[in-house]
C-alpha cells in the first residue's frame, strides 16, 4: 500500500492528543455523573425519514448502502433507507419515543459520540466529529428549574477543564417575543433574524433591516436595538429590561414571565459561576427554534471559534401523538474545540503513554524476572512496561526517554542485590522494592494541563 | 412521529445496560493502560480500496454517499469512495503507514470503537458493534516475546471482569507447518482446513478429508489427527508433540522453533493464568492467515458463542514498499459478548443512575437551599440530584426508589434544625452534615457484579 494521505474533514489524533481528548471527555463525564445524568449511547444510523423530519439539514446526511446489495441500490429488506446521524438530538428523540415505557422521567442523560455530516470536502469543515450532549426530557411537562440546571452543569463541566475560560451567554425566547409583541411587532422570527446580524453589520443597518423586513417603525426598531444592547451578570438585568419596557410603554405578561425566569437562572449562577453565566439580550440564534431559554458559550480569547456549546429549551422534542416530550439540552462541539486547543497548543500532557515505569531487561534470560516486577507494580495500580529489548541499559533508558516514561527499574542491580529505580529526568537512583515503591502521585498517570503563557 | 421500532442488527441498550457496558470497557481500558498500551481512535471511514485490499470481506462493507451530492452518485471531490470500517485492523494498518514517522515503535495501542458490517438484515447478525483491540506493531522486526505478552494482557483483562470464566486456547503456525512438512505434507492450508472440521464431523471423516484433499496417506492422516488431539496447560505439551514427532519420524527445525515458542508462552502463563491459557493443537482457524501464534477465547459454559476474543501474529500488517510492519494483536467482539451477558442476566448493576443522594425539596422556595446541599456533596465526589418536584416527601422517596438511588437527604429536617439523611433501603435516618457525610464506599457509584447462581 502506498503511504496513505489524511482524509479532509475526518480528523485523527496522535496518541498524545488522544490522551488529551480522552481525559477531557472523562472530566466532562465525571461532572455529568455527579449531577445524576445517566450514560446513553445510540446507534450511529437512523432511518432517513427521521433524519429529514426537520428538513433543513438534508444536505448534510451521509446515506448508507451495502456494497453487494442483492435487493437493489440503497434498499434494505425492512424498507428503511439508513443514514448516519448528524447530531445526537434526533437519535435522542427517537430513542425516547421507542423506549418511553422503560425510562424514568424526567430522563437526564449525557451522550458523547461521533456524528457525521456529508459536507462538501472543499469546505474544510469536519465531516466526522464528537458531540457531547446533556439533555433533560420530561413526559408532557418539564419544570423551568431544569432550564437553570442544564447550563449550570455545562458551565461547571467546561469551567473545570484545563482550557481557556468560558463565557456562557443566555437569553430567553419569552423575553424577546414578549417585548416585541408588547411593542406591536408580531413577526418575532423576522425581528430575531435582523438582530442576529448586529455584530456583523452594525446598529444602523439593523434598524434599516427591522424597518424593511419586520414592519417596524423607527421607534420600534430603536427599542429592539436597545433591548439587544442589554447585558448583565446578575438579575439586575431583568430590571434593566423592565425599565426599557416602561420607557417604550411595553406591557406583556410573557415578557414578565421571561424576565422572572432569566433572573432565576442568573441568581442560581451567583454561587459558583458568577461572571461566567451572563445574560445577553442580543443572543438571537436559536431563539426561533427553542421555546424558552437559549444558551451559547464562547471560549474567552477565542471568540472567532463561535459558540463551542449551545442549546436551549424545546417544548416538543418528540411526540407520538399520545405523549409529548419537552426537553432542555446543550451540546458541545468537542472536536472543533479540541482541534483549536491542539492547533494553538493550549493544553499539554505530561506524557503520551500511560507507562510510569519501564522495567529494564538485563538479558533475555532475565525477561521473566523483569515481567514479574512489572506485574507487581501493576497489581498496585502502577502502569509498567517491560523493556522490548535487552540492549545496553543506555539504549533502554533512551527508549523510556523518547516516550516520556519517567522511571526505569533495574532488577537486582544494587550492590546488595536490591532493585534500583532511576528517575530519568533528574538522574536520581535509589533502592526500591516492587511490593511497596510508589511514584509521586503526579507521575502516576499522564496529566493534562493548561499551557502556560 | 409514530412510535419507532428497533432496527435489526443495531443493538441499543437501556441506561442500566449502558452502565454495565461502560464499566466493562473501563475495566478493560485500565488493564491495557497498566501494561503501557496507548489509546488510539481512528476515523470511522476508510477509502473503499483499503477496505477491499483483503478481498474476502467485500460483501460486508457499508458505503457512504452524500444525500445531496452535487458531483454524481457516490463520488467525492477527492476521488475517494468511502466506506465504514468493518474491523479495527484495517484502520490500524493504514494509520501506522500514514503516521509512521510520528509514532514510537514497537507501537502498543488499544482501541475500542464501533465497527459496521453490511450484513443482510435477515441474518440476525449485528451490523453495528463494539470491537476492543490491542496490538503491538513493530518497525521491520517484532520480537517473539510480544506474542507472549498480548494474550496474557487480554487474559488478565478478561479474567478480571465480573463475567463467567474464560479459557484461552493457543496454537502456533510454526508447529503445524513444521509437523505437516516433516511428515511430507506440503499443503498446510488444506490440512488446516480439514483439521478445522474435527469438532463438527469427527475423527474418521477428517481422516477421509485429509486423504482426499491434502494428499495424505493413512499414516500421515492419523499423525495429523493425533497432533490435533494434543492439549495441555503447561510446557509439557511441547514434549508431548516431540514424542509424537519421534513416533512418526518427523524432524523439522520449524517445528522445534514453534514448540520452543509455545512452551515459552505456557511457562509465562503459569504465574497468574495457569489453567486459563491452554495449548490446543486442534485450533486451526486463523493459522492460514497468521504467521506465528494464534489465539481463541471461549467463555466457559458458553462455548456455543464461539470465540469472544481472537487474534495472532502477522508478519506483515502493513507495508509501504520501504518498510514492513509486523504485528501481534487480539480483538474482543464486545457487543456479542455483552448481548449474551444481558440476555442471560449474567451481570447485574446495583443501580441504573450515578446518583447516590436525592436531595429532597420542601417547597419550590427552598429549592436553592437543596441545590446548595447537592453541590456540597458533589464537590466531595458524591453524585447528587435535587428532587425534580417539591411534592410530598413520600412521593420524592418513591422517585429515588424507582431509580435505585439509595439515600434521600432532607434539609434542616431534624428537631435541632440539622439535615437528615435516610437510607431508603433500610429506612434508617440520621443527622448529617453535607460537608462531612460519606455514603458507604459500595454505594458511592453503581457497581457491576457477576450474577449469583
Amino acid at each position: 500500500m502506498a503511504r496513505p494521505k489524511a482524509l479532509s474533514g475526518f480528523p485523527e489524533w496522535l496518541p498524545a492528543q488522544r490522551v488529551i481528548e480522552q481525559q477531557l471527555m472523562s472530566q466532562l463525564q465525571q461532572v455529568f455523573e455527579l449531577h445524576g445524568y445517566v450514560p446513553l449511547e445510540t446507534r450511529a444510523v437512523e432511518p432517513l425519514e427521521h433524519l429529514l423530519a426537520k428538513g433543513e439539514t438534508s444536505k448534510e446526511v451521509y446515506l448508507l448502502s451495502r456494497l453487494q446489495d442483492d435487493e437493489g441500490a440503497n434498499s434494505e429488506a425492512d424498507g428503511n433507507q439508513l443514514g448516519l446521524h448528524f447530531d445526537l438530538t434526533v437519535p435522542l428523540a427517537r430513542y425516547v419515543l421507542e423506549n418511553a415505557g422503560k425510562l424514568q422521567f424526567p430522563f437526564k442523560r449525557y451522550q458523547m459520540q461521533k456524528v457525521w455530516r456529508g459536507e462538501r470536502p472543499q469546505d474544510g469543515r469536519f465531516r466526522e466529529f464528537y458531540q457531547v450532549d446533556i439533555d433533560v426530557i420530561g413526559a408532557d411537562t418539564l419544570p423551568y428549574h431544569f432550564e437553570v440546571e442544564v447550563p449550570l452543569v455545562m458551565a461547571r463541566a467546561l469551567a473545570k477543564l484545563p482550557i481557556p475560560p468560558i463565557r456562557m451567554r443566555i437569553n430567553n425566547r419569552k423575553v424577546a417575543e414578549g417585548f416585541y409583541g408588547g411593542l406591536g411587532l408580531s413577526d418575532t422570527q423576522e425581528v430575531l433574524r435582523s438582530i442576529d446580524k448586529l455584530a456583523k453589520i452594525g446598529a444602523d443597518a439593523v434598524v434599516d433591516l427591522l424597518k424593511a423586513n419586520a414592519g417596524a417603525d423607527d421607534r420600534q426598531a430603536r427599542a429592539c436595538l436597545e433591548l439587544a444592547q442589554i447585558t448583565g451578570e446578575t438579575s439586575q438585568v431583568a430590571d434593566d429590561v423592565r425599565a426599557l419596557a416602561a420607557k417604550y410603554d411595553v406591557e406583556s405578561q410573557l415578557l414578565e414571565t421571561g424576565l422572572t425566569e432569566l433572573a432565576q437562572l442568573l441568581d442560581a449562577a451567583q454561587d459558583d459561576l458568577a461572571g461566567i453565566v451572563i445574560a445577553d439580550l442580543s443572543v438571537a440564534r436559536g431563539l426561533d427554534y427553542y421555546t424558552g431559554s437559549v444558551y451559547e458559550t464562547e471560549l474567552v480569547g477565542h471568540e472567532d471559534l463561535g459558540s463551542i456549546c449551545s442549546g436551549g429549551r424545546y417544548d416538543e422534542l418528540a411526540s407520538d401523538g399520545k405523549n409529548t416530550y419537552p426537553g432542555v439540552g446543550m451540546s458541545i462541539g468537542l472536536s472543533r474545540l479540541i482541534s483549536r486547543l491542539f492547533r494553538q497548543e493550549l493544553v499539554t500532557v505530561t506524557r503520551a503513554t500511560p507507562t510510569a515505569v519501564l522495567v529494564a531487561v538485563g538479558s533475555e534470560d532475565e525477561r521473566a524476572a523483569s515481567n514479574r516486577v512489572a506485574n507487581q507494580l501493576r497489581e498496585r495500580g502502577i502502569a509498567a512496561e517491560t523493556s522490548p529489548n535487552s540492549a545496553k541499559f543506555g539504549r533502554q533508558i533512551r527508549y523510556a526517554d523518547r516516550r516520556g516514561i519517567p522511571f526505569v527499574w533495574f532488577v537486582s542491580a544494587g550492590e546488595d542485590g536490591s532493585d534500583q529505580v532511576k528517575d530519568i529526568r533528574s538522574g536520581d537512583q535509589a533502592a526500591a522494592d516492587a511490593s511497596t515503591w510508589e511514584p509521586p502521585a503526579e507521575d502516576l498517570a499522564p496529566r493534562i494541563e493548561a499551557a502556560q503563557d
